[in-house]
C-alpha cells in the first residue's frame, strides 16, 4: 500500500478552488486579449541547458531536473555511472539528466522567440498562463508548483508598450475588484546611473541585489550587504541619499534630476518615467526609487504591483524591460518588455478581501430524484432538454429514499431538486424544490425549462 | 550560447493552436458540467511510490522521475551515492528521486479520493483536463507531453453512470462536429467468463493483453501471443470463436449467450450491455467482443471511441468501470467508472476533416495606426472605449509609414485598421478600413464603436 500524500509545496485543487482560480485566469486572459496579446504555451520541460545559468546561482539550485529514462540499460550504464559522479560534484550531466521543469515563463518564451524568429511578425505580443516549478522551501504563499500569467511584447523599443502594460495592470486589478493595489515603477537606467556614481557599472548587480532586499531586511542590513559587496562608506552614503528620496512623483523626479546632473543614462531613465506617468492618466503609479527587482536581465522601466496595504501579502506582480533576452540563445537585437501576475497570491488577496462573487457555481444546478425505473425513464428526456438549454443536471444514481437524495443534494451544493413520483408520472408533471428557499412548486413538465432558465444563471462565465 | 531546441516529443503551441485546443477543451468542459461533473486539478508531480507499480512493468519504465535537489550537499552525499547504485540496478531510491511526473489522471484521482474520502460526498463526479507525461518513443500522434480529459464517477455501482457517460461521448463528439465517430463497448465480465472457459481466472490478463493488440497485429499474431502465454490449442480455438462473433448487436448478444450458457459472470455482463444499449437511444453503440483495453483495473463495462473510418487515427477515447481503484491506496470499497478523451488525436481528426470554425480569432480585431504623438493621444481614449465594449485593439507601436503598418496588420491577422491622420484629428473622425474586403469608410469617432460592434464577433467563446 502506498503512503497517502502529495509532494511538499504542491496542491490538489478541488472544484471550488478550480472555479475561483479560473475566475482569475479568465479575467486576466480577457484583458490580455483586449490589448492585442495572443496566447502561447510551451512544454513543461525544457532542455536543461536552456534553463541553466539564466536565474543566477541561487536560481539554478531550485531547478527541478528530470532523470533520463533507461539509465540502467546495459548500453547506457557506463555513461550513467560517470554522469552520477558529475552530479555528485555539483555539475550537470546530460547522460543522466537532459531535461528540467520550467522555472519561469520568460526564458522559455525567449527560447521560443529565438527558435522561431524567422516566422514571427514583430512586434510580437504574447501572453502565457502556465504552471512553473521551483524547489524552493515551501512557506505561506510560496509553493513548489505555481501558476504565472505573463504578457510580453518583443521586437519593439517603444515606450507605448510600457503605457499599455501599465493600463493592463489597472484593468486586471479593477476587473478582480482589487482597486487598492499599488503600482510602483522605477528604471534600471537610473539604478545604472547610481552605480556609475558609486564606482562603476560593474557595481549595478551588487546594488540591485542589495536594494531588492530592502522590504524584507530593512536599510541597516542592506547597508551591511553593500559593504560586504565591496562598496565603501562614501558610496553607501550616496545610495542611502538615493533611497531616502520621498515626496510626490514630481518631487521625486526633481530630486533624482538634482542628484544625477548631466548623467545621460539617468536623464533617459527619468524622461521615460515622466512620459509613462504623464500618459497613464487615471492610474495610480508610484515612482519608487527603492524598487530594484532581482533579475539581472532588466535594462529599462521596472514594475512592481503590490497587494493593498491592509493585506500583508506584498508583491502580486512585476516586470520590466529587457534589451536582449534572446541574445542568450544567439539571436541578438530583439528588445522586449513584459509583466507578470502572481495568481496564487492574488487568490489569497481575493479570499482575504472576500472578492470572489457569491454566485460562483458550487454544485450541479439541478438534481433529478430517483424513485425507480419508470421514473428514470420519464426523467431521461427531460434531462436531455435541460442540457440542450444549457442547464446542468444530474440524476440521483440509484433508487433511494427521498430524504437520502435531498441530503446528497444539500451536501453537494445542488440548487434545485426535481421530484418525479407517481403523481408527476401520471400527470406529466414535475415538482421543483428550490433548495435555498425550500419553496416547492408542481408544474407541467413542458414549463420546467422556462421555469428553471429564468432562475439559474450560468455563473462560471 | 545554448542549443535551440525543445525536448523530443514535446511541443510549443503558438496562438492558433492554443485557440483550437481551447475550442476542444471548452466544449468538452461544457458537456462535463452539463452532466453534473465538477473540476479537479492535481499537481504535475506525485510521490514516485504513488505511481510505481500501477501501470504494469512497461508503464513503470515510461514514468519521468524527478531528481531530488541538493544531492551533492555534504549532508546528503553518502545517501546520494548509495541511491545512485540502486538506480543503476534498476531500482528506485527516494534518496535520489522521490517524485515523478504524472503518467495519467486516473491514479492521481484515486490517490486524491483515497486521501480525502472522509470529506467527499459520494457519488463523486469529477472531471480533469491536464497534461500527463510519458517517456514513450515519440511518433505521429504520440507525444511525451499530452493532455487528457477525464470524467469519472466514484462511489456508485449504478449502470446509470455508464448510460450518462455514453451520452457524454455522443454530446462531445457532436459538439465538435465528429458525427461519424464509432463507440464500441464490451464487458470485462464477459472476458472474465471467456477466461473461465479457457482454463481459469488467472488467464484473464493474458487474454486481454493479447486481444487488445488485435487491431495492431492481427488475429494470427494474437494467436501466437496466446500460445506463448501458455494457452493450449483448444483454448485458443474458443477464443477465436469468441472473437469471430459478428452481426448486429442483437445477434452478437445472442451468440454470446449461446457460448456462455449458465456462466453467471457472462450473464451479468450481457445484461449490462443490453441495459446500456437499450437506454442509449439515438446513440450508435457497437457491442464489440474484440475490445479488451490494456489496463488491468477494469472490471465491468469498457468503452472505446474511434475516429471516423475515413481518418486513419484510431482511438480517440476510452474508459470503463473499475471496482476498487482506491484499494491500491488502502481505502477499499469505492467502485467507479470513467471515460477519457484523447485531445491531441481529436485535434488531428478535426484538422483532417476541417472541423474547426473559420472564425476562430487569428489576430487582434482592430489596429490603430500610429502617425505621430498627437494622433496617439487622440487614439488612446478611443482604444479605451473599444476595450470597454469588449473589442480587442492595439496601437501600432511606433510612428511609421502607413504601408508598413498595413503590412504588419495583414501579417498578424488584424481585422480592421483605424487610420487617424490630420483630417481625422481636425474633424474628430476615424477612418475604418476592413482588411478582408478593402472597404474603407470615414465616420465620426462617436459612431466607431457601434460600427465595429456589429461587425466584430467574439469568436473565442
Amino acid at each position: 500500500m502506498s503512503k497517502l500524500s502529495i509532494p511538499q509545496g504542491m496542491r490538489d485543487f478541488p472544484a471550488g478552488m478550480v472555479r475561483k482560480r479560473e475566475y482569475i485566469f479568465s479575467r486576466i486572459r480577457k484583458v490580455f486579449e483586449l490589448y492585442g496579446f495572443h496566447p502561447l504555451e510551451t512544454p513543461a520541460m525544457e532542455n536543461l541547458e536552456t534553463l541553466m545559468g539564466k536565474y543566477g546561482e541561487e536560481g539554478d539550485k531550485l531547478i527541478f531536473r528530470v532523470l533520463n529514462n533507461g539509465l540502467n540499460d546495459p548500453r547506457n550504464i557506463e555513461k550513467s555511472k560517470q554522469g552520477f559522479e558529475k552530479l555528485l560534484e555539483g555539475k550537470n550531466s546530460p547522460d543522466v539528466t537532459e531535461r528540467a521543469l520550467k522555472y519561469d515563463l520568460t526564458i522559455p518564451f525567449a527560447r521560443y522567440v529565438a527558435m522561431n524568429h524567422g516566422q514571427i511578425t514583430f512586434p510580437h505580443k504574447r501572453y502565457q498562463i502556465q504552471p512553473v516549478w521551483r524547489a524552493d522551501r515551501p512557506q505561506k504563499g510560496r509553493y513548489r508548483e505555481f501558476t504565472q500569467c505573463d504578457a510580453d511584447v518583443v521586437g519593439s523599443r517603444s515606450m507605448l508598450n510600457e503605457i499599455e502594460l501599465t493600463a493592463i495592470y489597472h484593468d486586471v486589478f479593477f476587473a478582480l475588484g482589487i482597486t487598492q493595489y499599488n503600482l510602483s515603477v522605477n528604471s534600471r537606467k537610473i539604478l545604472a546611473a547610481l552605480a556609475d556614481l558609486c564606482g562603476g557599472k560593474e557595481k549595478l548587480i551588487d546594488i540591485t541585489i542589495a536594494i531588492d532586499k530592502l522590504d524584507k531586511i530593512g536599510l541597516e542590513k542592506v547597508n551591511v550587504e553593500l559593504f560586504s559587496r565591496g562598496l565603501n562608506e562614501k558610496q553607501v552614503t550616496v545610495i542611502n541619499t538615493f533611497l531616502s528620496i520621498s515626496g510626490t512623483n514630481q518631487e521625486r523626479i526633481q530630486a533624482v534630476k538634482n542628484l544625477f546632473s548631466k548623467n545621460e543614462l539617468a536623464e533617459e531613465g527619468i524622461a521615460e518615467i515622466e512620459y509613462l506617468i504623464k500618459n497613464s492618466k487615471g492610474i495610480n503609479i508610484q515612482f519608487d526609487l527603492t524598487l530594484a527587482r532581482g533579475l539581472n536581465y532588466y535594462t529599462g522601466i521596472i514594475f512592481e504591483a503590490k497587494a493593498p496595504e491592509s493585506v500583508k501579502i506584498g508583491s502580486i506582480g512585476g516586470g520590466g524591460r529587457y534589451d536582449d533576452l534572446t541574445g542568450l540563445f544567439g539571436v541578438p537585437g530583439i528588445p522586449g518588455v513584459g509583466i507578470s501576475f502572481g495568481v496564487d497570491r492574488i487568490y489569497d488577496v481575493m479570499e482575504e478581501l472576500n472578492l470572489f462573487p457569491e454566485g460562483l457555481q458550487k454544485g450541479t444546478p439541478v438534481l433529478f430524484t430517483n424513485l425507480g425505473e419508470e421514473e428514470v425513464t420519464y426523467c431521461m428526456p427531460l434531462m436531455h432538454q435541460l442540457r440542450k438549454a444549457n442547464i446542468g443536471c444530474e440524476l440521483y444514481h440509484e433508487k433511494a429514499k427521498l430524504d437520502k437524495q435531498f441530503k446528497y443534494a444539500h451536501k453537494s451544493g445542488t440548487g434545485y431538486c426535481i421530484v418525479i413520483g407517481s403523481n408527476e408520472l401520471a400527470g406529466k408533471l414535475a415538482t421543483v424544490k428550490d433548495l435555498t428557499t425550500g419553496h416547492q412548486e408542481t408544474m407541467s413538465s413542458d414549463t420546467l425549462i422556462s421555469y428553471l432558465s429564468t432562475r439559474i444563471k450560468n455563473t462560471n462565465e
